[in-house]
């Protein structure tokens, strides 16, 4: 029995409001269930300088957590002076997941940086992140092909991200913060809209899992993320 | 003229939505028309270390930025590694202001810290704190009398911030983003439900200013106080 | 009464001696009483890169203090790692203020930067570097016109800065360290020679004040710039 | 083909020299091919402190890379003033691998930490890390136990790791930097000695893959860490 | 020839203002001709965490350079958030040549810190800042002494420091800037009262140097430090 | 008697592997007794900025310690976020004496970096660094020349490194770890393969000492240097 009383293969309501911000190029403000990621989309017409002059664009992400996510305050990282390892890896997680979907070349020498800033925080944030950023990115760059500066579109595929674990030992869907917390295995998995796979990343948390977990997990995963490509294409008006 | 085609003493629309998030003890979602600023109050039970048994209580203030919330995307200061001294001065502000109207003794030995993070910026980001974050310090004072912590109120009054400014000669009322760009001298006013004065920070930008205008900006910052003061009201259900 | 057993409107002695420093380009050395403030201007043939080839000059400036200009040691903020908000603020005030009365584009495209270093404190640090400040500035700049480097004036105005404060329920000009800790409300007033505002901060300390009480500190404030003026005059050998 | 010439499910020469340095509990220099690394178990009779008087251990890894490691000298992270997301990402899979395996309430209230520093680089050197730390964690616990300190054995299990990917199309075990910086996928498997599953972390680069393939990739990483378990052994003398 | 053209053995002008600041516990303004430091020392009472309870004192030392304290500004240590190599080992040289006269255990559980500010700079500034924080060391413990807080006085030794060079091939004492620039061996002698030494530093810079040069130089900063010495006792009426 | 047994005069074996790394230009493995260093040599055929046109080339070092090196772990610097006083100094004195030998216009417009890492400590860490630092230079200068892109050879003589010290009031040879803990004065001396000298740092630690005591510890620095030169002739096939 999940703490939520939701189904072993039942996700949070998932909720994407796009266009959230008025300044960024694209936007959306993502829920999965009590968990809200203000993600926006900020185009420049320049890559970093280790790319200039390869004919190609460039895809990044930045990821924060408001002080007051979570349910205790946690420092301000800007405050602290450094960004924690955990905030470091989400960020290139989110990074690479969007890129593996994009057409770089096809961009043009620009760079497009996905800002996720997580306003409140019941577990799942990353795969949040990234689920959201893809919808943010579709906007931004849906607004450089409707001005004319690209004419062939450079996203190949839709890509989404959802956690999943072994939970008293059942295989869950779309975990939340109580389930993270007591999950003896919890695994995040990056899907392309085609059903290939960008990224797996699962872990053993207490206890090890074996082959058999890692694909029931797996299924599990293509259950949401069918749900967040759907919710994904409402918000992007396709 | 102005560039919003508002009267000269005519404020933004202003709006606060109480208790917008879960985890707080206190919060709000504050608008003075397109600026947005999210504000939460955290209550811990200890006092920072040099004030530990002396008998009184803290409210302090954190400020950030997200990098998209203005026109162009700016760094992240916890990716730079440290907070601009224009951050560090904001949050002093906030934290000056709030503690105007707080009995810190009768707060008893607990630290109230309210972050404000600017979700959306045109102008007033301060000021717009301010004024949230007592909202977000009397909903979080309200939990600790309705829990018993607290018998007698340690908040004295209420306290508003706007901003006000000479643009193209005239004094005006709440700056937004291009007149404060362009106006000739800026002031930030601090006020006191009472009539009372906990701040006033007047800068000339361009061109210096005399007396009077520095009283007829004043005069435009309670009317403007006076408005903040019935929203508040409201939001906290007074 | 005050601590010192000065009249409410008397200043401290205030001494300044220009060209204390053999390498910089201006400098000086003011007193307000105990307070002792090292000022020493810098030029620069070449603006920063945000200005370059805007066809204007800049000026700015930093402050610190020596660990042990106070009471008790402080620690030192090149040790540290980083310069504390307050410091960042004040020297924010001071390169705003004097920013106030040079005409930049006619100062052509070089940067001065005033470098005001306190090497002891009783009081009124920030007063005292702007008023140095404008002393190390004007001698700089007077260098500039003998050397031919500038044929007009790019200085409209002197700038002198004091604090005043409520002190005992009295409102008092020059507070010294004593004052200002016990202080009301604590006024810092950036004045300019043809009697118009700079800049006013004046911020509530435990009570709150009135627009009267404003206006009081301010006068008193032009009693005290009018003998900084006449004494800044004397050290520039005007 | 493989660029080594080796077959698809060929490792490289895997060396491990147990004891390399005097001060350490325990300590290897691990090899796989030309990737050398030193890795140290240094016990320290305290947990960190948020552990405290929790009644268990700790087991925790820091990872660096000499600059000139690698085929162009990088730059030296002590004179950049921080580790790249990359080190600590590295570091923290490290951690969790040893974890994962050890009974940190048996271990009892102390600190072990793994220091693998790459002497030499050349693709891997992150499972190379794994498995080498496993080697002096083994060797620092087996000096616990000799000397009285530990009656039970806190290590449940061997851990090895091993890194697969697809080159040219074609799964491959074990790869090098040049297979790496080439391969279209990229996958991270940490495996326990009873068969189960520490951790995957599978990563498309430039090509997504598919179900088949993760199975394929896993499947070779079996027969490398089998490879790995029984050299472990040996230099533990088991 | 010297460019000031003093004699080979010949010292700069040297004088040492006594108690130069109000609050630190002794202190002084140190010239070796237009190099100026100001040292002051505080003492607290209490020592280092590292030396708590071991019955022993510490005597430690801070070094900076005020940035416009040379021919062209340097930036401020304190804005670029770290301390040069130079400053730290200028810094560790001073604290250990002080520390070379002092019995720690008779100072008792207390610290004294020597912080050596460089107002203008002319060569030689760590030499004349080991010779001033000697007297400002030895104010604070005749303060010590007189206030009754030590019998013994625990420092056994005068300690200064000068420097002297091989200068257009000849050896010369007390190098001021244009020499130091241009010497082909630089070498800082700090020697104790009792004719012994506690440190030499003495580098090539350019042309390495033989056993008879190192000699010839330190016979030269006998010379120089005889005549520090005297004025330290003038200096701290002995 | 020395805790080692050896001989007033009697250094450590010295050990020196060349072409220890596969990637650096040069490297060896150098040991004195107990004390293992890595040093490699990387050449950039570019100088820093402020060399940049100036028609030389540049020679400087880093240094570091693997945070087991030492008897107890010493926290990672990279970790820390700064390089210790110590680091800084030691990397400094490391630089300066390679380029003690090095034509730096003959080595043309290129940088070489010596990174001299500590495996392990036992005392003459920063001596073993240099000496060894010297092998890994030649061997890079010697490619430098084997491949044409040098027709000078822009080294001009051998250096070497050694510690000695008065230990139990005996001048010694070669310090270890515990007599450098013990010494009453340790000195590091950097001579030239022409017997002249390049660096002497001569500290007193607890007593200072004589100019007679200098010279002896001098001549013991000769003896020691010789034994080094030889092997560092041998390790470079001269």
């Amino acid at each position: 029995m999940r703490p939520s009383g939701r189904a072993p293969d039942q996700m949070r309501v998932i909720t994407i409001q796009p266009n959230y911000t008025v300044h960024a190029e694209g936007s959306c403000l993502i829920g999965f269930g009590d968990t809200k990621v203000l993600v926006t989309a900020s185009i420049e017409e320049k890559t970093p300088p280790w790319l200039r002059g390869k004919g190609q664009g460039w895809v990044t992400a930045e990821y924060g957590m408001l002080p007051r996510a979570t349910h205790t305050r946690g420092s301000r990282e800007a405050a602290k002076g450094k960004q924690s390892g955990r905030t470091q890896e989400i960020q290139r997680l989110i990074g690479r997941s969007l890129r593996a979907v994009v057409d770089l070349p096809a961009l043009g020498e620009r760079q497009i940086t996905l800002d996720c800033d997580v306003i409140q925080a019941d577990g799942g944030t990353r795969t949040a992140s990234i689920s959201g950023a893809w919808v943010a990115l579709r906007l931004a760059v849906d607004r450089l092909i409707a001005d004319g500066k690209l004419t062939a579109d450079p996203i190949r595929e839709k890509v989404a991200a959802i956690s999943c674990g072994i939970y008293e030992g059942a295989p869950v869907l779309d975990l939340d913060y109580i389930e993270d917390s007591n999950a003896h295995a919890d695994a995040n998995f990056v899907l392309i809209g085609d059903g290939k796979i960008a990224e797996v990343q699962a872990t053993a948390e207490g206890a090890t899992y074996d082959e058999e977990a890692l694909l029931r997990l797996l299924r599990l995963a293509r259950i949401g993320c069918a749900e967040i490509f759907a919710t994904q294409d409402k918000a992007t008006g396709r």
